[in-house]
């Protein structure tokens, strides 16, 4: 089976220009086919900041009203996602920027009352197209996935990057053999946060409710760890959270394994 | 040889909810292949106005410094485009919106000074790639083409939609009888722009220069027709620029030939 990575990378590396250059000079050197997830949450906070749009969090999760869908759209969509296809581009790589609305590859289901919340225009991912995400590889190009889908009614919704990347990891491992890499400013899931040499290795599903319970995982990681091992569980060949400056290093970061 | 429409859409329309209705049911009654650019001018200047950026206009073109850049990039790439996509799933139809940076399909190059006048980050276009969008037509995908294109060296360039719209037509005219209109607020060229009747039926490069000798046509068109007139000179089977609302009735607007 051939090999496809699938990479998330999170905002705070895409809007500090260094940390940048670093990531997409790894990426670049990532062999054979891949696919990038991004995020972008900081400089739609930033924008939003800007055209007095209040921002509201619930659980490390934007409360997206019609108008905080509008930020979203244009930075994730327009503004973030763009940028990386053109920095793709002076690296030499093809790439192609989608929101799930584009080739409708991404089709989702707005989110219903959670626990009383309503958080608004988000999406909860129901299907993703692995045949025109194939296509487009087989033609050498790069898919570049803003966090942003659609659902069947043709509406835009926020969608959680995590989320979107496992999904993706998911549905591509019916053709591939698919490597996962959440990449982000910590050399993994740290057992001391203050503390970049506490990496935890490996994680499976007991270790983690124990971490869970001992309170050593921080509110942040905790869905990024479930999409992880919702990932390993559906067929992805493996799953790894790294230093986004070293997404190569087979001994670098934590594993997530069944 | 297979037909195409090829469908230019001001920012106006766009713009305002019931004009963009119009135009869409318009637009998805069209038969066969269809390619969709639109513009977005209006909407960039009111983002940039609530941003705090200063908006410079010459000659109708948009100067365009290294904010202005961003807030065309976030607002056609983005806001524009993706609303167009969904909207478009709305009637049924498939779409990816794209950029010039996407699939690289579009590559231009920055603008030297012009008159003495600096446009900034401004893309004349060198190259459209008829291939990528010939296989997404293929696929049965309306590309949906945002104003913004890259040079060589992966730099973003604010492009005019105009301008992209021939390209694209003439280039495309290598694999189709392309059918190219401008839809715009008004019912043609109008010889008394205060009379909506007064639509010029028929311009060709004589036509045209008698029509600017004698002050007839205003600023804002000249370029429209310039681009027109590049077009049907290059393989392009019609042009025509007519009313959003009347995209297929054949005795509508002002036809241009050669």
């Amino acid at each position: 089976m051939k090999k496809l990575s699938v990479i998330k990378v999170g905002g705070g590396i895409l809007e500090d220009l260094s940390s940048l250059e670093i990531f997409l000079n790894n990426f670049s050197n990532i062999d054979g086919l891949k696919i990038l997830v991004h995020g972008g949450g900081r400089e739609a906070t930033h924008i939003a900041t800007l055209l007095n749009i209040e921002t509201v969090m619930h659980e490390g999760r934007r409360v997206t009203d019609a108008e905080t869908l509008k930020v979203v759209t244009m930075v994730y969509g327009g503004k973030v996602n763009k940028n990386l296809v053109a920095q793709l581009y002076k690296r030499n790589l093809k790439a192609v920027g989608l929101t799930g609305a584009d080739f409708n590859c991404i089709i989702s289901e707005k989110r219903p009352l959670t626990n009383g919340i309503d958080y608004g225009y988000v999406g909860d991912i129901k299907k993703v197209d692995s045949d025109i995400l194939d296509r487009i590889l087989e033609m050498g190009v790069i898919p570049v996935i803003a966090p942003i889908t659609m659902d069947n009614k043709g509406n835009l919704l926020n969608t959680n990057a995590d989320t979107i990347a496992s999904c993706i990891a998911i549905e591509m491992s019916n053709l591939y053999e698919v490597d996962l890499i959440y990449c982000f400013e910590k050399k993994g899931v740290l057992r001391d946060s203050d503390d970049e040499n506490s990496v935890i290795p490996l994680i499976n599903s007991t270790i983690f409710s124990e971490l869970k319970e001992d309170n050593v995982i921080g509110d942040g990681m905790i869905p990024k760890i479930n999409n992880a091992l919702e990932s390993i569980k559906h067929g992805v060949n493996s799953v790894i959270i790294r230093h986004f400056s070293n997404l190569e290093d087979a001994n670098s970061g934590t594993r997530i394994i069944n």
